[in-house]
């Protein structure tokens, strides 16, 4: 019988890290999810992560509580506005505000560390350049040499074990190829999370970088966003 | 005025990293200590931290809580015994339980984080490849890639801002070299903390490969340990 091959997947429990979740499934592997808690004022997507993981029967799911608030420095754990309506190009040319200094380098050194204590070859990360916001941590050239770093760092990299592949199978796709690859792998987007700024109830604001990505995505792909669905039900409610 | 320049320095309260830190201080820096709170047997060693920290008159001091203990697979976090009596071949040769997976990534991802925030240019970690327990993560060329990585995963790194140095002023150190330059900068080795396993009043158990290491370089360096003196004298109120 082959060696079942396992893979760590960093699980937000937005829509992109969902969809790299659901790649990896469909690729065989054994599934170890992990999330943080970082602070982050989005706590609610740690219930999408738990749902997520918990559909996809991951074989384990760690939240690993970072606190990055000491450090400071972003929108998403300090006392910085979330910027709200930002333009195409100016998600392009500007990090933004809810840039967090390395976390990306701070979740994949978690994840590095998981990896090993497991032995797991593979790490998903739901990365893309396209249609995102301009953080430099997302960038090919960054996971590249995340990657040559992580297996100089590793017991399993130096003593001839398991090398380690960092995976970012949505990097160069669109938002509308991510959520067409998702649908046809069966994931519920109803059950995922965008939004920066959300209102204490999970419902999204609309307007962060992060809820004007994933609008247009759907719009693109020609498809409903179920929560989308769910927040205008939750606004006529409240408006009539 | 010329512009201050700040480091942001990993402190483990540990002989080596109380010595970087002397370092870093002679050259004129701006000193951010760093320490973490992993699930380490050995917290006495954040004491040690704080007291070298304010000793040398960081500018600040974070200890930031970092749980390793559900990643696992580590004497130092988790229920592996410490080793205790290896050999110095047997330390070359194998990577012990004491090994924490990943380690000095992730500290060194959140010594990213930070000088980033601060906009400092250097992150001093003392790593040593001469008298060291075998840790991958402690070796050149581990430390060359983390840098690469790093100046591609930041804001500062990608929008021409200061470039990122990883210094490593002890890489190539014997303990015997560091302590002497650290006696010459004027460090107290009685504030620092060395052992794996102490006892629960903070007593080095003189056996780990961290102890045996140390007492090795006091020797060579041909000064007493203040620590070892104070173990003593522990040892004789107990033992008469």
């Amino acid at each position: 019988m082959p060696k079942i091959k396992k893979a760590v997947i960093l699980l937000s429990g937005g829509l992109d890290s969902t969809t790299a979740l659901a790649i990896a499934k469909s690729e065989g592997y054994e599934l170890y999810c992990l999330s943080f808690r970082y602070g982050q004022r989005h706590t609610c997507e740690l219930a999408s992560a738990r749902r997520v993981a918990e559909a996809f029967g991951a074989k384990g799911h760690l939240v690993i509580e970072v606190d990055l608030r000491p450090v400071g420095g972003s929108a998403l754990t300090d006392n910085i506005e979330v910027p709200k309506g930002r333009s195409e190009s100016d998600m392009q040319k500007n990090i933004p505000a809810t840039y967090v200094p390395a976390r990306n380098t701070i979740f994949l050194s978690y994840a590095v560390a998981w990896a090993e204590v497991l032995g797991a070859s593979d790490i998903f990360i739901g990365v893309n350049v396209i249609d995102y916001s301009g953080y430099p941590d997302c960038r090919p050239q960054f996971i590249e040499a995340f990657e040559r770093m992580a297996n100089l760092a590793t017991k399993a990299g130096t003593e001839g074990g398991v090398q380690l592949k960092i995976r970012t199978p949505l990097i160069s796709m669109t938002k509308a190829e991510i959520i067409k690859k998702g649908l046809e792998l069966g994931v519920d987007y109803g059950m995922t999370h965008s939004c920066y700024d959300p209102s204490p109830q999970g419902t999204p604001c609309g307007r962060c970088d992060s809820c004007l990505i994933r609008k247009k995505g759907f719009a693109e792909a020609g498809v409903p966003d179920p929560l989308e669905i769910n927040a205008s039900s939750l606004n006529s409610t409240t408006l009539f």
